[in-house]
């Protein structure tokens, strides 16, 4: 089964937002293994999203349409896929009714403009509102329609809820596993120099490689009827990988050194800390992303002054004087500051400069990491590149994987 | 000038990244004056690329593809380029030497297929590697065809060196300039609904509405031939919103409630630290991704664990018992703790649950904000909705905007 996404909203083609809708729908079909052939984005334009939606059903089984569903006039996708299909607006009473109902029960106002949420292609199922605005899908030809709000979260419910099971039901039961094998520090091309000969033997699974924030990344993906034997495909390669990048991959089971970082804490059972200052709170922020993340993680100083890295973390002055809080000593102090004040066995930290300026005469993408685990502390210096968001992302994964390397080296014999 | 924006990489499709090219892109265009009408993605497959790419042709004047040019063998951008413009690929023997070069002063080997990304379509121009990647332009038809590296600091490198340069000779001086009233905790549909005639009326200006994190936005998008007489058709139109929502306008000037409160610190020469439990960093984060945040950002005390709170915020135990983590109390006396710890004016915390499980038997979305500014604390009750990483978006801006008031009510006569 082909699939395609269509955004729909001028914001999008402004760059007001990412289309982050699209990347969510994609990982959700590859999980039940439908192949996402295109992604396109269009504005509140009646006519670009009938011809996005007639290119669309042209080839592809799926369609997945999000936004334009709101009650202001702009929101169109209903007007502009009845039009692509040859079917008239039909106003469904149950919607209406609840929308309605939506304003009495918060003793509002109802304007009548509100009810066009409730007008649906001819022969169209509709999608019950998470929030105000409620989707539909609908078939056509051999090929079904889905349209969804475009708020990320009402989206998300609705994707999970009607289209995956629908999907699934449809397409059969093939399903797509992934598995990601990481390096930290290491190039992209080291990495695929290092396994060429396995990536040029293999269809199934197929070998990607990704790289940004100072992690490369090689994805191996398999297609097979269900989840065990797309397993059973990647296992062999994916272990084959490992034995060629040896100390240098990452322990398996994770997509992101966060992810990798965290399981390790928790499996270990250590408690940890963190102390930035490149950071700015970024690597706090990371490892909470994810629920659960209280299990293991205390907090972090973020100490983003100098001033604050004496006061807050109380690194010694004498270290601030002689090497400055751009160097390896503050790093390591800065990790053993957090591992102390929040009494924890890990400690973690970031110290650079991430530009554009200089700072205290260093270049834009000088960084220092360190890491500490009960008693021993190190730091190092990365190479920091691209732009400042980038160098706070490679120091946080580099912090990171400092940090994991200590854990692992600690519980070896 | 219509432009389309074409990302190139399976790892766009399977939901690996989000496609943040397109929006950066579009963002730049938008301030030349060029339409971008479509995006779209597709993946690492010759014959959707050339039918991605002839499309385009047919129907904008500008195409810029990201993605697909480095030296592996799924990496096929210009052979696409090539197919869909009916050329052949020739090699670029300064580009080739420029390849050679970069591993000899590495003093690494260099495979011979590093060499395929100096074959270009004939007649294209080149543009110099920001990375190790090169990019080109060329002209078919009536529209011109950038290909740049989808690593998005290179991409965005070329895209202001080479790409907008070109462009605004092509597209002659129409500019674009937006701006934006921001509210926070008001509904979308409340601001929609008290600016409604404005809006109606409105054609240059174009006004729009987003909602996201806590914030309703309105956008204001004027075209002219230069960037004073957008400006000029502007400041009326956002003069009479700003009057029709009073108190509840932000500041202008910035797009985000952390532009209009990072600036309001710095017009008023405000020391700020922050406490945060719910944002476990993303404040301070957000707060540092601009350059220049050490001019009135101290630091953040991350206390994701109620330990935390007691022992490095130093929260009185008696507010935690009696209390809890997760209440108005616990938020004052972070943002009271931040102001203390790292002698700032002002303390700006959150705490609260994002959820999915509850919380010391909260309901995800419970979410508290304070706010302390030269000896007067403030906290409040705020209601999170969605998903964990929006409730987080809600919490800062919600806190930043808490902290935002009690400095304009405190500067009041």
């Amino acid at each position: 089964m082909r699939a395609e996404v269509i955004g729909v909203g001028t914001e999008l083609l402004l760059g007001q937002i990412a289309n982050t809708n699209a990347k969510h729908i994609s990982t959700a079909l590859a999980t039940i293994g439908v192949d996402v052939l295109w992604h396109t984005a269009v504005g509140d334009n009646l006519g670009r999203i009938e011809e996005a939606v007639r290119t669309a059903t042209g080839r592809s089984e799926a369609v997945i349409i999000t936004g334009g569903l709101g009650p202001t006039s702009d929101d169109i996708t209903a007007e502009g896929v009845a039009a692509a299909t040859g079917r008239s607006l039909i106003r469904d009473d149950l919607l209406a009714a609840r929308i309605r109902g939506f304003f009495e029960s918060r003793g509002r106002a109802m304007a009548e403009s509100n009810l066009k949420q409730a007008d649906l292609p001819e022969g169209a199922t509709p999608i019950e509102a998470e929030g105000t605005a409620p989707g539909f899908y609908v078939e056509h030809d051999d090929a079904v329609i889905f349209c969804l709000p475009g708020v990320p979260w009402e989206m998300d419910a609705m994707l999970a809820k009607t289209v995956l099971p629908v999907l699934r039901e449809r397409s059969g039961d093939a399903v797509t596993v992934s598995r990601h094998v990481l390096t930290v520090g290491v190039g992209e091309s080291a990495v695929a120099h290092a396994i060429a000969d396995i990536v040029d033997a293999q269809t199934n699974p197929t070998i990607a490689f990704l790289a940004g924030g100072g992690v490369a990344r090689v994805r191996l993906t398999a297609k097979a009827p269900d989840e065990a034997r797309a397993e059973a495909l990647i296992q062999p390669v994916e272990a084959a990988i490992r034995d060629r990048l040896g100390d240098a991959a990452l322990e398996p089971g994770e997509d992101s050194v966060v992810g990798v970082f965290s399981s390790l804490a928790r499996g270990h059972n250590l408690k940890v800390a963190a102390a930035e200052s490149l950071t700015g709170g970024l690597l706090g922020a990371n490892l909470t992303e994810a629920e659960g993340a209280s299990d293991f993680f205390h907090g972090s100083l973020v100490c983003y002054s100098t001033e604050a890295k004496r006061a807050v973390a109380g690194v010694d002055p004498a270290i601030l004087d002689e090497h400055g809080a751009v160097s390896a000593e503050c790093a390591a102090a800065l990790a053993e500051a957090a591992a102390r004040r929040f009494g924890a066995d890990v400690g973690v930290a970031t110290t650079g400069v991430a530009g554009p300026a200089e700072q205290e005469g260093h270049a834009p993408g000088t960084i220092f990491v360190g890491a500490h685990l009960r008693g021993q502390t190190e730091a190092r210096r990365v190479q920091g590149y691209g732009n400042r968001s980038n160098m706070r992302v490679i120091a946080l994964n580099s912090a990171l994987d400092l940090a994991r390397r200590m854990i692992v080296d600690s519980s070896k014999p």
